[in-house]
């Protein structure tokens, strides 16, 4: 499982005291190759990490062995010590593994604004070296949580290979290119570009349709690393339709475990002029706090629905607009359809279908309800 | 006080029984003259309800005789039946009082979706023209109230003559070119166009910069009507201040009164290259749920705000944004700045200032805090 389902990676996730509880915090993946083939897609957030900064420049190269990986701490808007910080961190791991500083990509997720401990993360990075293993993926899963509840692993394959990957990721969770940290590695022998194509292909539709919070973090970064291990090269389709099922596999993950969330919410958009209308018009709904609230109270609100459709510059007419809640289609051409209390809201997975019937594109944006669990877990965040 | 304040108006407010509670839910308000003239500014949600269609129109032709509004049914979302029931109301007030229905506005607000039970609102509004009087804004201003805990009014003016106004608004308040229910009136002697002219100013920066959970209505109705009754026309500067100070007034008492919030939050945007940049990035941060729980929780969480800004197309370089949280500069050049325990965030208000350092152009929008109670009050409205 993990990042060491595929041949040839090593992993370890270890505790070096940057979290107070004393849990594991600081992981590590290892590329043993033959190939060390790797691509990445980062946040488009404008204010980025330092570890994002230094990791994009990394990637240039399309080669990465090894990644480095801490929990604790965000390294995010840190100034030039951050970054200095990160690139300490790199060349820890290449000094103790013999690898080049300049393909070691670094990544950290945690609170904005505090200098990481470097008296800590350090001696945290030897111990990670040391415990490195072929079946580390699951301590490494492990030791990326923050709010997590649980770890987030997925593997999918063909004959003879295998993708594997794991993710965090609970709150300021609304990547705009991908989501807080994931890390993919596949054994499969593919260039450094047909993994980019896969891996861009793959997060448009799966990291970048969660949106927990609408809340975009700094931190954002999915990584895939390709040994080559098994002597095998995929057809370009398949290889694309496994990286793609690992992304959905762990994006769905991340939304089941979002902070304080009772409700996994489908905003399914049919029948958009345009895929970016039908887009706008799902993360209009899926950011709507009333609408988010209305559920988590099974409470069958279309009208919020709709106000919020109403708020976007998707070509829609207001009297076409219909609304599906659970299969009951309590709003048609705009206005009171099927009776609200044949609605079931009482499971965990809500799926809400609006018809905008001016085209024939459809999405699908997965986010959560708005608790009041959410609102105690984030006032005390970093207090 | 309210809309009875100027010269030349009486209004009334009364139970009709569309509120489960029996509390006031139809209020009227007539205008006596000599002149008719009134302005109006409407949501900007393409979804819009029955009145809001219906009192657009009304006002193509400059006058008002008087204006009707309900609370306990938003009439939005109610189809061609629903724009009938707007209009009914309407002919029942000009039966009743002698004027022409094609000058009698009319506002709803309450839960989307359900027709208006019109056995109930029509006996309402005749109890509420027979109700009728110099002293009833103050009654008027009671009954539009909806998830309001106060009612809200407020006066302004010059020598001999004077500004009034009411409005209602505690959830769905996003106003993009209102908000909710608000009434204002003047015995000045100003034509429409220059009535149209200073509400559209003051409500640019006043109701539009208010931004309670971003989730906008669709039933934003601002109205203000113009008796002429004092025999005086102020100056177009003076009067247009005088507006403008009512409407910052009830701007302000909406947010003191959102829903479940504990802090009123003023998000300060300065040295922004355009007034535009500067509302871009004042939204995000007063649209960014983590922040608003942070601050709920007196947090002084200022990577949050970075994280917001990062998500915007306004001109800025993301190492030289500085973040003041109640006078403290926490942030300064993108990175940590002064101690954050130096931040008292006791206090009701909050004020937090982003500094671009891209121009000259500053703007200040108005928020609250997430809360749990915002989360519980949202989550059973409708039940």
């Amino acid at each position: 499982m993990s990042v060491t389902a595929a041949k040839g990676f090593r992993a370890s996730g270890v505790a070096a005291g940057l979290k107070t509880t004393g849990a594991a915090d600081v992981a590590l993946v290892v590329n043993d190759g033959p190939s060390l083939a790797a691509a990445g897609v980062f946040t488009s957030n404008r204010v980025q990490a330092a570890p994002v900064k230094w990791s994009r420049q990394v990637l240039t190269g399309g080669q990465l062995q090894a990644v480095v990986l801490n929990s604790g701490g965000a390294n995010a808007c840190t100034g030039p010590q951050g970054f200095q910080n990160t690139h300490k961190t790199a060349e820890q791991v290449a000094g103790l593994l013999g690898l080049n500083a300049g393909e070691v990509a670094v990544c950290s997720t945690g609170l904005i604004g505090l200098q990481l401990p470097m008296d800590k993360l350090l001696p945290g990075v030897d111990a990670a070296a040391a415990a490195l293993s072929a079946d580390g993926g699951e301590a490494a899963a492990i030791a990326i949580k923050t709010t997590d509840t649980v770890h987030k692993v997925a593997t999918a394959g063909g004959a003879g290979w295998t993708v594997g990957g794991m993710a965090k990721g609970a709150g300021m969770l609304a990547p705009g290119l991908a989501t807080m940290l994931v890390v993919l590695t596949t054994d499969a022998d593919v260039p450094a570009a047909e993994l980019d194509a896969a891996l861009r292909a793959a997060t448009h539709t799966t990291f970048d349709r969660i949106d927990s919070d609408g809340c975009m973090s700094t931190n954002d970064t999915v990584l895939l690393l390709a040994s080559g291990a098994s002597g095998i090269s995929p057809g370009q389709g398949e290889f694309a339709a496994a990286v793609q099922a690992v992304c959905a596999d762990l994006a769905r993950q991340l939304i089941g475990d979002a902070e304080g969330a009772s409700k996994d919410i489908a905003i399914v958009v049919e029948g958009a002029a345009t895929e970016a209308d039908a887009l706008e018009v799902a993360r209009s709904i899926a950011r709507n706090n009333l609408l988010m609230c209305a559920i988590h109270g099974e409470d069958p609100n279309w009208g919020r629905v709709l106000s919020a459709i109403g708020t976007t510059g998707a070509a829609f007419d207001a009297d076409e607009l219909d609304v599906a809640i659970n299969g009951v289609w309590v709003c048609k051409g705009g206005a009171v359809g099927e009776d609200r209390d044949l609605v079931d809201m009482t499971g965990r997975e809500v799926f809400i279908t609006a018809r905008l019937n001016a085209g024939a594109e459809t999405v699908t944006v997965w986010t959560n309800d708005l608790t009041a669990d959410y609102v105690h877990e984030n006032s005390a965040y970093s207090s």
